[in-house]
């Protein structure tokens, strides 16, 4: 062929990047390197053999069915049992099953983002949420949060003509914090005396330490929001499955933009996480993971603590979920502090990424929970040692 | 709470409707219906020993990769295999694993199609292209097309100022048509002469009754064709996998699109699905879905001889694939006979809703894959009784 073909893109996709988090990753992806900055679940928690027998089960059972193409919806079966383990009033038909809980906030994206609509966020924010909005071409506006969680005065100054407000009330991606119980009435109030919807994304609550969260946010005003949640954390996320509550006035489109997108999750996948949650499975299961994670966030802490003394870097010791959220001292940059410590054999995310304006550059992200407690250790050295070499004022060894 | 939350949906949101052949089933789903309605592959062809065998491999060596989050991308080694079975020259980097072929098209909207953009489609068309097109509200311009495909005098008219024409040379949905050696050649020559690019879907290429289709568009421009593949078709729906080879210069905006959409396609299903492919199986499998089906459309097609005879019913002969395409008489709507074909017992999908514009109301789809020999002769003797009892001008039984 001699002409050339004019491949026009659309303009949504000038906006789209690539996800900065996997660019830096890519930076990471040293052979040796210690790296508190991915956000995988321990493989040491899958359950493999559970698989397994799930496997061997339906394959048996319902092979021919589990194979085949299924209703958008989900299957029956999940459905149910993700409306009978929610802590509020839940019929199954509010029930959309997802490919992961990021299919939900593509679908959350497309129903609810025109062009310029305002979509509240927290400062900082999940960035697979801003990725999976984005495209919509929506304006973030960053509500004012602090470690409680949304600055309540602030989401009312800014609600008005807002599309909705996405939160993540549970050991938030990237902090770690969890929003208390006073901040969550209040929020809730405020948000449904403005008219204001709630996207409540909870993929970590399950993964508390001491006590579980308070309520969410939507069991509080179960019209007002709309609810994520993912299998991912409790059991793998191999398996791309997740799932949204609506409102029963929302499902409909929902459920047309989920046809569109994918028909519909693999129903083999479905029909295995049926088959090994029967027998209150997650009741054994969740209580291995709250332990190990646990520990792991008790020896980052602890070798924080030991490691850190002196150079004037700040965290927070969340009670539940993956991450932790630090501060480097007044006049460091995590971004630029980030390829120091890699070659020291250490790798965290750094937090700008995160907020959609005015990025707190000392910040940062550390995962407790990839990451073995001797690596913890050895690791949280070398990140001081890091800090301590490029300190402005050097601070001696 | 006693306010009112304002759930304002996004423009796109109004132009989603529910499947219009999901609608159909409903009305077809009574027991004992025969259904030559649906697209379902013969649940008979699902290969689940391999399966089996597959999932028990997998687990016992890579589980926990395998339940693990994976590269955007997709495995390397079903990319690999992707590349290879293709018959020109593809790169791995060039394909992107994507959940079943319906999110490829998702992705191709989201990168491609702004609001108002012209996209040109063939006549008639597959219903779940528009589905997933539409959210990213293009305007559809129908090219003329007859029993060998596209009408190239038209597609130079109509492809000044479009965005991409989307095909599907082989056994179309819904037409069961193939495009001709001819007509292709000449296709893809006016394409690349308009740089007009050309998105190819191929779900149903490997379904061949006699001999293979010729050559797919791509294989003649790589650099002016987007392909999209299924396993679907081959292997089994329920594992939601398909795939998209993509010219370099789109890839990086449909990876991003990819991640953004739902991080990647489970890891667990494509580890699967490279373990099922591995030895040449679909060597061994694939002919006997092709034997079968060719069986069932051959069953159909004489059925359809022997009972409209005299009825001013016409039908094509499909080389391969899942449907054919009838006609009937003048002054006859499919929409308006089907209640009366359930009603007999025997269901179909209207063919109306597959044009974008001018439907052809006579038109209907009958799939010969999912209906036994036996049930094929009876259905088809329901459905001429039904033709029989609506003629415009009764005809003597």
């Amino acid at each position: 062929m001699t002409a050339t073909t004019h491949w026009t893109l659309a303009r949504r996709a000038e906006r789209m990047n690539p996800s900065v988090i996997r660019e830096i990753l890519k930076v990471t992806e040293k052979p040796g390197i210690i790296s508190f900055a991915g956000g995988l679940p321990s493989p040491q928690t899958f359950p493999v053999s559970a698989f397994a027998e799930a496997c061997a089960e339906v394959l048996e059972n319902d092979g021919r069915a589990a194979l085949q193409y299924a209703a958008s919806e989900g299957h029956a079966q999940l459905r149910e049992w993700v409306a009978r383990q929610l802590p509020w009033k839940v019929d199954p038909a509010q029930v959309l099953i997802t490919t992961g809980s990021q299919q939900g906030l593509d679908l959350v994206a497309k129903v609810l983002i025109d062009t310029g609509s305002r979509v509240l966020v927290e400062t900082p924010t999940y960035l697979g949420a801003l990725q999976a909005f984005t495209p919509m071409e929506p304006r973030f506006v960053g509500v004012a949060s602090d470690a409680e969680g949304i600055d309540v005065d602030d989401l009312r100054r800014q609600a008005p003509g807002a599309r909705f407000l996405y939160a993540l009330p549970n050991f938030q991606n990237p902090t770690g914090r969890t929003m208390s119980e006073a901040r969550r009435a209040a929020l809730v109030q405020a948000a449904a005396e403005a008219g204001l919807p709630i996207v409540e994304d909870n993929p970590y609550g399950d993964l508390w330490f001491d006590a579980p969260p308070p309520a969410p946010l939507t069991a509080r005003n179960p019209d007002g929001g709309l609810y994520l949640g993912s299998f991912s954390k409790i059991l793998a996320p191999g398996l791309r499955l997740g799932f949204l509550v609506a409102p029963a006035a929302l499902y409909p489109k929902l459920l047309q933009a989920k046809q569109a997108a994918d028909l519909h999750s693999p129903s083999f996948n479905q029909r295995l996480v049926s088959a090994v949650l029967k027998d209150g499975f997650l009741e054994r299961h969740v209580p291995t993971i709250r332990a190990l994670y646990a520990s792991q966030c008790r020896a980052m802490l602890a070798a924080l603590e030991r490691e850190m003394a002196g150079l004037g870097v700040q965290w927070n010791a969340p009670d539940g979920g993956m991450f932790l959220w630090a501060r480097l001292p007044e006049g460091m940059d995590a971004t630029a502090l980030l390829p120091h410590a890699v070659e020291r054999g250490v790798a965290f995310v750094p937090g700008a990424p995160f907020f959609t304006d005015a990025p707190d550059t000392r910040s940062l992200r550390l995962s407790f929970v990839t990451a073995t407690v001797e690596q913890i250790d050895r690791g949280i050295a070398a990140l001081a040692q890091t800090v301590r070499e490029h300190l402005p004022t050097p601070v001696p060894a």
